[in-house]
């Protein structure tokens, strides 16, 4: 009799975490992972810091070969493989070797879908020339160090200014070139409102970024096969590099041509168990919709922790056991050289579209007691719903020891904490790290005044 | 007819936070606080990096002058002022001017106690030999710098392992003294469970520190006025100047001598408006007992934060208005040199006292993302009730980036959430500041395998 079979579709976070839960549960079951590009389990996150040269081997980034999946978990992760189809009735998928071209049919007990998502790249004059780079894969990663190394670019244009347009302004400063940044909005970071947004685009200039607020991307220049400008509705910008961090979309295409019901921005539909609504399949990562616990509504994020954690809870499920998640805050951090940029809940564009009466509190303080030498500034800002004074929100930006402070606000907000709750908090203080009164806690207590 | 009167028994923390936030509420109010020491609002968590010489002047530590309170808020702070008799029914204290000797009564329409806590120093031979100190107001570590600087000791003996003891000793270490370290437990930091203790015994040791442990204070020797050596009950220990951290004792005999019941340690009982139990009479800081909020039972604790915090409520109180002080965590941070440590909630020896069934894990893990440059060490302890899973504490003793972790579990103690509930939790994560699961949350994933 044939082993019960787990057919794990993408061999990175979520597809991985998932499967070595379901090893560490189930050693009886066979468990074959397909990954389409040439590596597992690696650190996207780590990206530009490879980019950047601060980390040498891109193997640093990668946590598990697929050697190390068989030898040390027995799972038979196959780089290079692409899955072409699923049948969801006869429960099999079409794999694509796509280094001998062979394919065939791999039938499945339970199916995997964590296959990520794709950077959006816009259909425009001029987005296939050669050194126009989207960021997403280990593999896209060291394409854009070797076209570093390889065309010694001098001039770096980033399209985008949210996280992966930011880290990459950083790594390209870093690399010694001369940086624009090219973004619709009127700051950068539209996951801040716009008075914390705007400490952003300063922090960006500060270190020698070149800021283009509201315009947009319409065409690439090029000189032969390779970009030479980026053209927006306001000028032309000469690039010998351009990077798109446009954000990325659900890598779901697959999943919708079996049938299998999609949701907001084209994540797939799956329930807290991470189950997807076709019996036996299940999906986790950057290519499924979320919960929001703040909104309380359906929200799209493509996060590392995120994909992670639903990787486990799904291995959970899948080896037969039960596990449940609770859904995401949007918490997310980012460095651009010494300026931190945090945030977490919901911002006011939010709060309005959802018709939330709020107020909010924006504070100025220090990252550590003002006398403490290296004392940095910070900027806290964070929203409650009016009367009730439940935490909503909270954004910071600042210099050394500023950012990982949004943890706070992350915990408080999934604990449904009001802006009192946080003024009474007990947290942790000496003059090395703190003010005497956390910059968090300053915030909370003038909202607490306003509510 | 007189103005309404609150006076003020204490010009620090508690007592001037109590009193400007009266002044907000109440414009009308007279109010007046007496200060036996020199200074008002000074920061006592600075001084060991005064002493150190980080923070240049003793002028940087102090927030409010007298003369600021005076002429910005109106509140008549008078130093070298002390409160020797309090009239609870007649209400009036009896204050001393220890410049002039005049003494007289004050009388009062609301009373607030906040004169904190004194240094423990054991009566033992010797003790009262110059060269000696104990560390609590601005102006012991005035005292303690100038011995420093004109009598130039090479060899420092701090006596204790708590708090102070570790950061006096990084500060001698700074100074270029051989610092040597006595403390009665198996390892520093009885805050800590000993195998947390013992890293931290150990990073003391790292940073140059010689370390005596469960050795006891016996006797100093003296050649002339002045110290000469710390005697233990196992050794006789050369020292050209001692520094006592042998934790601190509430000042309450003031309060005790007025009727005012005294409860946990000695501290004043207060309500959770910070009421003491006579008519008109409020409390806070470091001479009141607290709540803790995990034990739910009474506990003494004496930090800057705590006393703020409540200064603020027993404030709000006193101008007729409504707030209350939920309790306390017991949470903290410290620096010794390069290592960072932090605790909150209860620990081990507490939870046996209290007939608590708990689990416990401690796992190591990296400050950033292990690739990423200057990924430290950090090592996180959580405990959890058998059974439901609820945290009850925490510790962390790492490096750079390690410490104000304890916010998150501090926050999460507060909202009475299990280690579930903390594996779920939203983080923020980059690769400068994290690894992909946060230290905190790997700690509470081995939690829940066990619970």
């Amino acid at each position: 009799m044939a082993r019960e079979r787990l057919v794990v579709i993408g061999g990175d976070a979520a597809g991985m975490s998932a499967a070595s839960k379901v090893r560490r549960e189930r050693p009886d079951l066979e468990i074959i992972a397909f990954e389409r590009g040439p590596h597992t389990s690696y650190s996207a996150c780590g990206l530009p810091y490879y980019i950047a040269g601060m980390v040498d081997k891109a193997e640093s980034l990668i946590s598990r070969t697929p050697e190390k999946f068989r030898e040390k978990y027995d799972i038979d992760a196959r780089v290079l493989h692409e899955v072409m189809e699923i049948d969801p009735v006869e429960r099999w998928v079409r794999v694509l070797n796509r280094s001998s071209g062979k394919e065939w049919r791999e039938f499945y007990d339970h199916l995997m879908i964590a296959v990520g998502a794709n950077p959006f790249c816009p259909e425009i004059p001029g987005s296939d020339a050669d050194g126009i780079f989207g960021l997403s894969t280990l593999a896209s990663g060291i394409r854009v160090r070797r076209d570093l190394e390889e065309h010694r670019p001098r001039r770096a244009v980033i399209v985008g200014g949210g996280y992966i347009g930011l880290e990459m302004a950083e790594a390209m400063i870093l690399r010694g070139l001369e940086v624009s940044l090219v973004t619709r909005g009127a700051e950068v970071m539209e996951t801040l409102d716009p008075n914390m947004g705007a400490l952003v685009s300063d922090a960006l200039e500060d270190v020698g970024v070149t800021l283009y607020r509201r315009e947009s991307l319409e065409a690439f220049e090029q000189k032969g096969e390779r970009v030479s400008a980026v053209i927006t509705d306001k000028r032309t910008l000469p690039a010998d590099i351009a990077i798109l961090g446009m954000g990325v979309r659900p890598n779901s295409a697959l999943a919708e041509a079996a049938g299998i019901p999609l949701g907001i921005k084209g994540g797939i539909i799956v329930n807290e168990r991470m189950q997807t609504e076709t019996e036996g399949i299940w999906a986790a990562g950057d290519c499924v919709a979320s919960h929001h616990l703040v909104s309380r509504r359906p929200f799209y994020i493509a996060l590392g922790t995120v994909a992670n954690k639903q990787g486990v809870i799904a291995g959970t499920n899948i080896a037969g056991g039960y596990a449940t998640f609770p859904g995401v805050l949007g918490t997310a951090v980012s460095k651009i050289c010494r300026y931190e940029v945090a945030r977490t809940g919901l911002h006011e564009k939010d709060l309005k579209e959802l018709g939330l009466q709020f107020i909010s509190s924006t504070i100025r303080s220090r990252t550590r007691a003002g006398y403490y030498p290296g004392a940095g500034a910070i900027t806290v800002k964070v929203l409650a719903e009016k009367g009730s004074g439940r935490l909503l929100g909270g954004q910071i930006v600042g210099e050394e020891g500023a950012a990982k402070r949004i943890d706070v606000l992350a915990t408080a907000l999934q604990a449904e904490m009001t802006v009192h709750d946080i003024v009474n908090l007990d947290l942790s203080y000496a003059p090395p790290y703190s003010p005497v009164w956390d910059p968090v806690q300053t915030a909370a207590r003038q909202a607490v005044k306003e509510v």
